[in-house]
């Protein structure tokens, strides 16, 4: 049986804490040998990347693994996932077929799948990334799909980790402005990451933009279970307001699903140094890419509470703390830290 | 010289066989060391593909060597093959000086060309695909072009060797509904396939959709010279009685050239269980990808008799065998095999 | 602090004069162990590329390291390079992050961006070049943008210094017609590695075409300091007169920028055998690809004076030389000449 790893949940704070562990010896010790000699690594991209095409490449070759990765519907077929349909529409091939056949080929496969945009209904199911796990052999990585990024979570829990003991600081995920509709995979992982790590939790956003509720019931129950306090608010001061973390990111409406925010939210949430300022000297993080001037202010990107280039370079150490978790049949022993930094 | 492996009827029968053997070594020995260390394959692709890519970049990384897949046209220049012409349109590059180039630069050169689907007369010349020959300095594998798909008919082989000795086996090839004017390539190089090992063969097809005179000839001669039998047919009932395996696959008509199959094909002609129970125990076959519902049953498709998944296992056995066959300057003894499985 | 290769004239007559002792010492030895082992190249485009890709590929590849080719604004997002622009248009990630976070996943980025075509006065500013350098904390290198492709000459000035000692030779480059306005990159870069290896230049095109300016200040500059001719003419016949080299290269009008040619060149500026027989027995040069019968006679593509298919092949020997230059911490013994060739 495959272990996969495709949310934050199925791991669990200790799961993760043991991966950010294993980050952190590989950013120190960058050349390990090549555990993963021989091994392939499926990418399967239905939408753009950049820090993740490059983060996984990077990784399985720095290990000894071979990439492959896969633009489905453009070098490939498009793909089919529904089960029963009689398939004389676009898609040619059907992940029943295509899942089992990379599994054949491939030691592991990994997927993005950004949600379609039209019913939350339908993209909460996750359709795509469920099937790959439902059909693959080997162990399945989420490289984003509708319901998280856990990849980016683990890279964001590494990059609080080396500046603070998370526990009881307090996380702010801030709401930020855009021209689109952006998915809630980011922020959704940011708060799961941030309340499995003991965490003071706290979401700023305009009314009618919360997130998902099963998502926010896992963050309360985190937060339960470790004692942090868990809020949502739309009052802009009192959020920023002692932060030692705010994480900035734009994410659609659930209630208006699809549609480009209002652009009357734009001034008034865009993270701006006089809202840092507010903070008990928090760090700034964001996933990447931000659209300057329209989210973040320059100042901000380019100031010195900014760390969203280690949050990047964290994606590289982390991909191959999971390929390595994934699929090594013997790990180095340096790379086995035995007392957690937590 | 190089030797090219672009067709079937230029290895003949002992050729394949013991490309098999070494596939079937390979398959039994994954990790058999890096005899190709140091070599670059490139990939060019003018279509879509999974398997192919997946398998060939597979296997040449799993030799040791790189894989360059290139989408000819995309992220290259779109390429000129006719001999004469003033180049003042689309196409930048002319394979006269793109195929010598990337010998200089790589090992063997991967073609994948589909036919254009206009004209039965111009696609049969195969032009890119012989020019890729006439020009390259190196080996040529096609990866489909218009007259066949000698990869895919080496890894059905496999499949065919895995389960039953093939000698007057009944091999029947049976056409299948879609919804457009699919290529003769598959179809054409599985039957060439089975009459080189010596299966009786079967075509079985509508009025008006045989194959092209050219292939059935050698299908002919094949059969002949191995005593085996040979036959085409419209009657479905008797088709499939007696077969041993059913090789599923749809293909457009030579006389209707490029038109999509008339939609009343599509009931009488679907593969379905209850015409497979009409078979002596026949294993199903596909090339993939297939279209579920239209062509096939899906209780066919992940029925028992179904080795779908193991045939497109076996593109990553035979391609490393082709490509050790034509690049590699010593061959480890473990993976020649003295005496055939045959 | 990292250096770049985006450029001839920071590395001046005898950094490419090394650059190129080493790619023929490379082009002897091909198999130089694996110096680059563990390290990882991103090769950005921009636009389309043969050479340029599978050349760095396969170098990069050979010398042990990892390349990762991405297709900027096609897997990746589309990327803003200027400063200081609010970011609400198509481009969802500015430079300022992209870069740095590809500094810190990969050793060296590698850059092909074209003009624009609209303005030359803002393209000659190669703004997305300059951006990656000035972002980049590890080399850059240019795979062509609009001022240059320092690449491309350094493999011609290979491919010369094969055939010919260059000092006080007559290299002239030769105007060719073509449907589009083409770039001055390469042109550009041919008669100032031409003039640093000190030529006799003569740039022979129509009236309106000249070069950029500054570039012909460069190459004027390198004629006088190294005492050899320099001339700019329209005269056919004398142009051709007694040159060793000619290398033909079409390229747009910066009077009339973007514009195509008028077709009335075509007949008369086309590089014949007849115009090649006014020459002191020339070898004919062309960085492909090439528009047969448009730009240049198949006879003299495929006759003996054309060495184009060599200097495709340099490309990849340069690659490798640029890449252990920018790259390796230790380079092998037998790939250190101590006396130059030149």
């Amino acid at each position: 049986m495959s272990r996969h790893f495709t949310n934050l949940h199925e791991w669990g704070a200790e799961g993760l804490a043991r991966l950010v562990d294993r980050a952190l010896a590989l950013k120190a010790k960058p050349n390990a040998g090549l555990p993963l000699a021989g091994k392939t690594v499926a990418l399967c991209f239905m939408n753009p990347s950049l820090r993740t095409q490059v983060s996984f490449e990077a990784a399985a070759a720095a290990l000894g693994a071979h990439p492959i990765t896969l633009f489905i519907g453009q070098g490939t077929y498009a793909l089919e996932w529904r089960d029963g349909v009689v398939m004389d529409g676009l898609a040619a091939e059907h992940v029943r077929e295509a899942v089992p056949v990379l599994s054949r080929m491939c030691d592991a496969l990994a997927l993005r799948c950004f949600p379609e945009g039209k019913d939350w209904a339908v993209d909460k199911q996750d359709g795509l990334l469920n099937a790959f796990r439902r059909h693959a052999t080997v162990p399945v990585i989420s490289l984003e799909s509708a319901l998280g990024h856990p990849c980016q979570a683990l890279a964001d829990l590494m990059t609080i980790r080396e500046r603070m003991e998370p526990r009881r600081k307090k996380f702010l995920l801030a709401w930020a402005p855009h021209i689109k509709a952006s998915p809630q995979a980011v922020p959704s992982s940011a708060v799961e990451m941030a309340a499995l790590a003991g965490m003071d939790v706290t979401v700023l956003r305009p009314e009618g933009y919360d997130l998902d509720v099963s998502v926010m019931g896992r963050v309360r129950a985190a937060c339960e279970a470790s004692g942090a306090k868990f809020e949502v608010t739309g009052d802009i001061r009192a959020g920023y307001a002692g932060a030692r973390v705010v994480y900035a990111k734009s994410w659609g409406s659930l209630e208006r699903y699809g549609q480009a925010p209002d652009a009357a939210l734009r001034e008034p949430w865009r993270v701006t140094a006089s809202k840092l300022a507010l903070t008990d000297d928090a760090i700034f993080m964001h996933c990447l890419p931000v659209r300057r001037g329209l989210k973040v202010e320059d100042s901000v990107l380019d100031g010195p509470s900014s760390v969203v280039i280690d949050q990047a370079e964290n994606r590289l150490h982390t991909a191959k703390a999971v390929l390595l978790e994934l699929l090594a049949t013997q790990v180095p022993e340096e790379l086995c830290p035995t007392s957690s930094a937590r």
